[in-house]
């Protein structure tokens, strides 16, 4: 397959990103997947700080991240970052909707999502980049979709690429990739 | 940079999509660039079919790939394409709008770039892709682009995977890229 689907283009773009001694952040820690693979690029040297509001996505995350010592979890909104973080980041990945196989009715919504970007847009280094994979397809999604599209659409073009990676031929609201740039 | 711009992401798709000994279309030659770029990466033993219907398009494309012997400059319409290509080809690529330094009142329209379209699909081979960058800023423009995107849209997921490649945050009307996949 020559365009890559939307999960294996974000991680793409996050090994472009990342190197190792970077400190990056993971929104939404979910089952640990992105926390791993982030923690697997920053090495030990750097740091990997992972949100989540839900105890059940903070034990599943730690139970995959064991072997790395430089994984910081927090059980705490992704709304408060820079309660926890003021490095500048290299990246930062968030994967919004529901927990996979977690509770379906605990979402990500648009006022907490949005304060969590724009915390991580400020937290941004230089050619660092701000991931947002966008489920829309639950109740209440769309909501947060728009809010989401509305804000980074009117992102200042001096200071921000703002790419969206979208497969446009399929049912069933699939996700999308948004990938801002700092410039 | 890590986010690519359309142009560079459009290239490096070529690049993955085109092997040695392929049959590519280029069906709009203007300036020769993409010609050139896909006459390098199919090799001797592969062929390159340009299109373009400006005589001043082929002639640029002619002197710049004069170094190779397998490209096929056709002056006539890339709705013509099913006239001069029958093998199954790895790739295509348009680049919709004018001629750049051309005469800019010359443009490719809704119905023959559609028609265009519908041949290169039919002659994809499996895993081949249709790139299209659409310009849609200048006059006339902007009916093509949503003719295009009603099109690409409705195509049949189980046989396509047709990626929108698009900044979301720019003015005016940069162009975007559409990658369509055979399945």
């Amino acid at each position: 397959m020559t365009v890559q689907r939307v999960l294996p283009f974000t991680k793409s773009l996050l090994e472009q990103a990342v190197s190792s001694g970077d400190v990056v952040i993971d929104g939404t820690a979910g089952n640990g997947h992105d926390t791993h693979f982030l923690a697997s690029l920053t090495g030990a040297t750097g740091k990997v700080f992972a949100f989540d509001i839900q105890q059940e996505a903070i034990q599943a995350t730690r139970e995959r991240v064991q072997e790395f010592d430089h994984v910081e979890l927090i059980h705490d909104s992704h709304a408060k970052i820079k309660n926890y973080v003021s490095q500048p980041i290299a990246a930062a990945v968030f994967n919004l909707g529901y927990l996979p196989k977690g509770d379906h009715s605990i979402i990500t919504k648009a006022q907490s999502t949005l304060s969590s970007l724009e915390q991580c847009l400020e937290l941004l280094k230089i050619k660092g980049v701000l991931l947002v994979v966008v489920y829309s397809g639950h109740e209440g999604g769309s909501e947060e979709r728009d809010a989401v599209m509305e804000f980074v659409s009117s992102l200042p073009q001096k200071t921000f690429d703002v790419l969206k990676y979208e497969f446009i031929n399929q049912q069933h609201s699939p996700p999308f990739l948004l990938a801002i740039e700092k410039k």
